[in-house]
């Protein structure tokens, strides 16, 4: 596994040893991370892939919609979406191919989707996803301007009233502008504060929607090394979101701090 | 591989022969076949699957909805479901797993459905397809009784209309009153007939959905050993289907057989 620095950043130098010392290697490396919303160079890791003959394939299912991609030069192997990430309908999303590689069908059956994916499909949603994206696209350059200002806002005002708050991640501009992952002061309340935050009809998580419902920490921050004893929550934002929603949020982040169990 | 008669009907003597040769296999047979409607009596099936301790599947897509199931006395382990087939949503299904089997997990990463299967799931779909099934065994007896009139029409006017017709599978009280398969006569028409179909706005396939595009002829109707020279058709009814529309399907039939090419 290649090593990362504690905001989460690949280390593109051991990166190249792994792939010298196993050349022809698969490598999987998210775009921007889930949780964190730090950012791979992508071009800069697929650029070393080639150069040792590794297939990459990037999980952007984070970013997709929400950055540029250029296909016909990024030296990508395959990358993914999901449509939900962009207001699209749940349930549906793409993977990208490069045509230089060949796959075998995972799942076969049917002749649907060329041989590719054996089973209806479901149809719908494909045509949502579609115009999800596009409007997506659209506006993007509107949406990256307005969404990055409430990420900012929040972090602003968050080191404002709450004392010893940081951040896990990447913050800086040009990483995942619509994750912030608060690293809060440890507390009595740390274990209650995804349950008071729901209970205050706020949607947050722990770490990754994926497993919601299970009790095991992060993995994404146990391999950052952050300290276990601060709640981590990590906030997500859209173009649907507003100022007042996060002054809200901040004032019963800081009431739930200041509890005492 | 078990032998079927030239209805498509699987010989349980025969069946009953492998699982004594092979106890403990893994069987997996369809309820009613796609393109003719000939049914397999499951619960026989898996009363010989019990005995010779073999797991059995039967994929169950035709019938769901349009029969019905007792799984509380049913000796099957997997069965299947597609929600378009009853006017759900498309690309959205289950599968049925009897709790005395434990298996693993195909497509890992999240830990959604239990851990069953990764992914974000298809939300609106699977409310769809609850309710379309809802609503097709509420409606159950009145549509089966529509259905098979219908079904029964068609037959009766192609014999009238068409000489030389016959049907593949078998199209007796109690199998699949949605399928009827119709193999017409050797006709120079014959390789424009589905083509030629499609033309006149009437939507019927040669075989399965999931090979269309495909210019192999039919597996199914291949193994059942039926005249290759003969053109089959099959036509697929629903509540949604008329006698009228069966009359103006018999019309251009009769009219695409007798034409030269």
């Amino acid at each position: 596994m290649v090593h990362i620095d504690k905001q989460g950043h690949i280390d593109l130098v051991h990166l190249e040893k792994l792939l010298q010392e196993h050349p022809g290697s698969f490598v999987s490396l998210m775009h921007a991370n889930n949780e964190t919303g730090t950012l791979t160079p992508i071009e800069k890791v697929g650029e070393l892939c080639r150069k040792y003959n590794a297939v990459f394939h990037s999980d952007t299912v984070q970013t997709m919609a929400h950055m540029h991609y250029d296909l016909s030069t990024l030296p990508v192997d395959f990358i993914t979406c999901a449509a939900h990430k962009f207001h699209g309908p749940k349930g549906v999303g793409f993977l990208y191919i490069n045509k230089r590689i060949k796959i075998h069908p995972f799942i076969t059956g049917g002749a649907q989707e060329r041989n590719m994916r054996g089973g209806t499909e479901n149809v719908y949603g494909i045509i949502g996803l579609a115009k999800a994206l596009e409007i997506a696209y659209r506006d993007l350059d509107h949406d990256t301007a307005q969404i990055t200002e409430l990420k900012k806002y929040m972090a602003t005002r968050l080191k404002e009233e709450i004392p010893g708050v940081e951040f896990n991640g990447d913050v800086s501009d040009g990483n995942l502008f619509t994750v912030l992952n608060v690293s809060l002061p440890p507390s009595d309340m740390a274990e209650m504060m995804l349950f008071n935050l729901d209970i205050a009809g706020i949607a947050a998580s722990g770490g990754s929607a994926c497993s919601s419902g299970s009790s095991v920490g992060s993995h994404v921050l146990s391999a950052m090394k952050t300290d276990p004893e601060r709640p981590a929550v990590r906030f997500s934002f859209s173009r649907f979101n507003t100022k007042e929603e996060i002054d809200y949020c901040i004032l019963k982040l800081k009431e739930f701090c200041l509890q005492k169990a």
